[in-house]
């Protein structure tokens, strides 16, 4: 395997959009391409991450689509499906493809539009991830399931309940604060405890500003070798490590507060950066509620197990601390259209190690980390990444 | 890249099945592992196409899923999808994960169920391949969409709907006399012209017989390195040649009689395997459409274009014939369950090229290919595939 660059990248703003995936992936593309110095007739190959255009907008063969849509005529092109790692998913494969010599210039992404549809249906089309048969019945939807996370989290390392939905409430203030400073983000308003606390319950203990929006948006990357990439940017950020997992619906897993893909995946990760925790500068991780950032951390071993919300109280994971997450302000803030959010991730952590981020930059940041999770926990992909110059 | 073989395959009866399609899946997931003489342990990485779970199952995160049903725990595993083309796709993606080295033994397959919808809703589901905005409006369905194929095949060549209507009906012959002779396929029986003729019609010039059913089922394949592969069995069938090609919706092509992304598709896979049309000792083409059958034998070569019906005629594409086209039935008599398909076509080869076949053996036959299109002739997937001992 050769060595593997991102030479661009290119995201939409995040919110509720009106318009369709293919119009909102072929702004994130063509900017990245754009950003690449490349021409739409130089990318040989597409990989789209996107969960549910069957469902949402009763589209298939939509990587087609969207390649034709920016002018990519005839070139190989792919959606791939991993819920919320979806996009992690066509990143990782592009890595591949480029790092195997098959292909030089991938274009990678993804994009979903999830609001258009009515409240009931997006529970519905939410609600594909768990297993159809043993689980779904059951009317386990995503709020739920990380409601029993956080329970579990609590019982298994002796928290009160209350202790644990003030760092979960300290996790959405700092992430809102973040996604005050990104003008992509969906929610750029600073709230308060209060706000966490007198907001509607969802699923005990999660509130509503426990819980991500539902978004519109899209993302994407160009995927290249070495050569290529130092040719066309004198900032390319270099790939040093990957790693997707997966597992069962819950009724497989023993142990939500830390889901065993994730530890496969970020184990391979690591492993293949040759790095350890400690040695990452900044990370993008899956904070679709907020316990759910509490478990990421722990999980990818920034924190001890059961240190996840100590560390946020005192302040660890802000911009500025020993270990800043989702200085975009993460799902919570910046939005979470499913199948774009791994690219997002990715697009966030190569402009911080650029120095790009502005108001919400982490100094000095030389080695990123992304962590999309799909699914009943059942979907991992991370990405480490480098400053290449 | 090193060289990458099959090392088993595996599928289950097509037809209208009452299972779910993780449940097709491990079937034809267990056949392939167990005739590549492994267990589930030693498989790393799953690829597994499938075009509407989420539609037809609501069930997304589909790979993660069926892989844990089988116990292929904590695996890389993607869900790809390209519509019909889903599972050439992901073999084609396996393909380049073991030959750069980056994984020694993948899982590639599909999986599909369709039966279970209503027909209305069938047709809703079959109906998300052409462009949502500008085509689907319209009311345009597949049916239509090779009618419309059809009309432009007799009017470019200067044939007679009579006539075509002849060659189209003797391709639904010959397949059902293929079909007929394979223990997995949804129809096994002989048809007359009378059949066709006497069929309702479905989207002139289009009758019932010229259309291929809605079915259930999965095929999987087993795809190795060399090193593994020949240690595992004493019948490896190498893959020589690989290609997969994209365009936009209908409203982009000019000429649906060669389909431009199945022109590149099957240039690149002829070009990585060395080979020629005439160096194909057998084939499985995408017959969704009789007409398709004929355009696909055009443009892959086998035929110069506009003499696709006559080889027919002449009994060219016969088993036994110049160039045996979809022995197993194809589409048209196995059955069309839409993810699995590419994988099913992969399946037959194998088992041809291992002389396995039975009474619809292609005597002598050492290299074959594969050829899958997706959407609005959007997504197209080739595979070639040779003897390895």
């Amino acid at each position: 395997m050769r060595e593997v660059y991102i030479a661009g990248v290119g995201m939409t703003k995040f919110g509720r959009l009106e318009r369709g995936q293919l119009e909102l992936f072929g702004e994130a593309a063509m900017d990245a391409i754009n950003e690449s110095n490349l021409k739409p007739k130089d990318i040989q190959a597409l990989f789209l991450g996107n969960s549910v255009s069957d469902l949402d907008e009763g589209q298939t063969v939509l990587a087609s689509h969207a390649a034709s849509e920016i002018g990519l005529d005839h070139v190989m092109a792919t959606r791939t499906e991993g819920a919320c790692a979806s996009s992690s998913i066509a990143i990782i494969i592009a890595f591949v493809m480029v790092g195997s010599g098959f292909f030089d210039i991938v274009l990678a992404g993804g994009c979903e539009r999830n609001t258009a549809s009515p409240t009931a249906l997006a529970t519905r089309i939410m609600n594909t991830g768990p297993h159809h048969r043993y689980e779904s019945p059951t009317g386990i939807t995503f709020p739920g399931m990380f409601a029993m996370m956080a329970h579990m989290y609590a019982k298994k390392y002796g928290v009160s309940l209350e202790r644990l939905k003030e760092w979960m409430a300290m996790v959405a203030i700092k992430n809102h604060k973040n996604g005050a400073k990104n003008p992509k983000a969906q929610f750029q308003k600073v709230i308060t405890m209060d706000d966490v606390f007198s907001s509607i319950m969802v699923a005990s203990p999660l509130q509503l500003y426990d819980c991500c929006p539902i978004s519109d948006g899209a993302a994407a990357v160009v995927v290249a070798s070495g050569n290529v990439a130092k040719k066309l940017t004198n900032k390319p950020v270099q790939i040093i490590g990957v790693g997707q997992a997966s597992s069962g619906g819950l009724s497989t897993q023993r142990d939500y507060t830390l889901p065993v893909a994730r530890v496969h995946s970020s184990r391979q990760a690591y492993k293949m950066a040759g790095l350890k925790p400690e040695d990452i500068d900044v990370v993008e991780l899956h904070d679709c509620f907020t316990i759910a950032e509490i478990v990421a951390t722990d999980t990818l071993g920034f924190t001890e197990p059961g240190r996840g919300g100590i560390a946020v109280e005192k302040g660890e994971t802000e911009i500025g601390g020993r270990i800043p997450v989702n200085p975009s302000g993460g799902l919570k803030a910046k939005g979470h259209p499913v199948g774009a959010t791994g690219a997002a991730q990715v697009y966030e952590i190569v402009n911080q190690l650029r120095g790009k981020c502005g108001e919400r930059q982490v100094e000095g940041a030389k080695v990123g980390m992304t962590d999309t999770l799909g699914g009943p926990f059942a979907s991992i992909g991370n990405i480490i990444l480098k400053r290449g110059w």
